[in-house]
């Protein structure tokens, strides 16, 4: 099977990054050959998540055409928000929870959308479904999108699913979601630091 | 929850039928207020695998936005395929195994698609997933849209979970898969009986 690269949007957000590793790990234990990337460096809250669950912040690439035929995009769909070559590969597989907007392919695919707070939520229900067990720091990692694409249950997005997922996923991270959830959104806002470095 | 209707494409096969019938219901279980229509009247081969497992044909509609705001599609997603004032509703739900193609929608929703031999293979899927039972007659129409749209696995579309789906489906109907298959096939290419009728 050839190898696809999967990855979420430009300007990615934890989302982005964290969609991209776990559905990369879930597809690989499936018999896929994946590696996560990312259209762009990880912002301080992403960075934040991946130093505390000890995970290395995914290549970057510029476009994907030159390694793959076929790539899966997680945490969007629209052409505009991807690979800047993105209509020279084919895309197998999205997993997503954003309106579908001038999405269009040649052949069928695997294309699963949920209208949950976070696409990381889908991933959890995926694994559940398929029975394969989360690492640890992958878990960590999806919680992590789920608290920030959610503002820890604040945004009038987040669903039961969302909830229920975090709940579970704290317990295979080992984590006190609360707190943990506190001080990554602020390491994301916290302005001071960079201000003191400029 | 306001009701929603569920149809297939124009012109509808089996599959369009049938995973309309067997969607509504799945749906229902979880709580939605569904009901199953189409776009047209039964062919031969589809009123034979309706009136085998004594299923009324759904009702025919011309517009749904007289009806309902939002509906669930079933074996096919392009607006030229679907109801005539398509623009005019909300699509809140998808399920297909067509390509992608002009559908966009203005919020988030959900959409499955997965690229094997018939929507009704993918339906038998997610009743295992939400684990609710498949009525007798539905499972019967469910097979008989699988055994359509594969010509009885012959279809190089045909993938091992369109007939995993079908063993486990011929079970729940009790029926000999392969020799209601073929009497199906033939009731739905059947010309001569038409033709001593004209
Ligand atoms: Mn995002
Ligand atoms: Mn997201
Ligand atoms: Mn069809
Ligand atoms: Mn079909």
């Amino acid at each position: 099977m050839a190898k696809e690269l999967v990855f979420g949007h430009q300007n990615p957000d934890t989302d982005a990054i964290a969609a991209a590793i776990s559905y990369a790990y879930l597809e690989k234990q499936l018999g896929a050959d994946t590696e996560a990337v990312a259209l762009g460096a990880p912002n301080e809250e992403t960075a934040y998540a991946l130093d505390h669950f000890g995970v290395s912040a995914p290549r970057v690439i510029e476009t994907a055409a030159n390694e793959v035929q076929a790539v899966m995009l997680v945490d969007h769909n629209e052409p505009q928000q991807s690979v800047s070559d993105i209509a020279d590969v084919r895309v197998s597989h999205v997993v997503d929870h954003h309106r579908i907007s001038n999405f269009n392919t040649a052949e069928p695919l695997y294309y699963r959308a949920e209208p949950v707070g976070c696409t990381s939520t889908i991933l959890w229900e995926m694994y559940e479904q398929h029975e394969i067990a989360i690492p640890q720091a992958i878990a960590g990692l999806m919680l992590s999108a789920i608290i920030s694409d959610t503002l820890l249950f604040k945004s009038p997005t987040t669903t039961p699913l969302d909830r229920a997922a975090v709940v579970a996923l704290a317990k295979i991270a080992d984590v006190d979601y609360e707190a943990y959830g506190l001080a990554m959104l602020k390491a994301g806002t916290d302005l001071s630091a960079k201000s003191e470095a400029e």
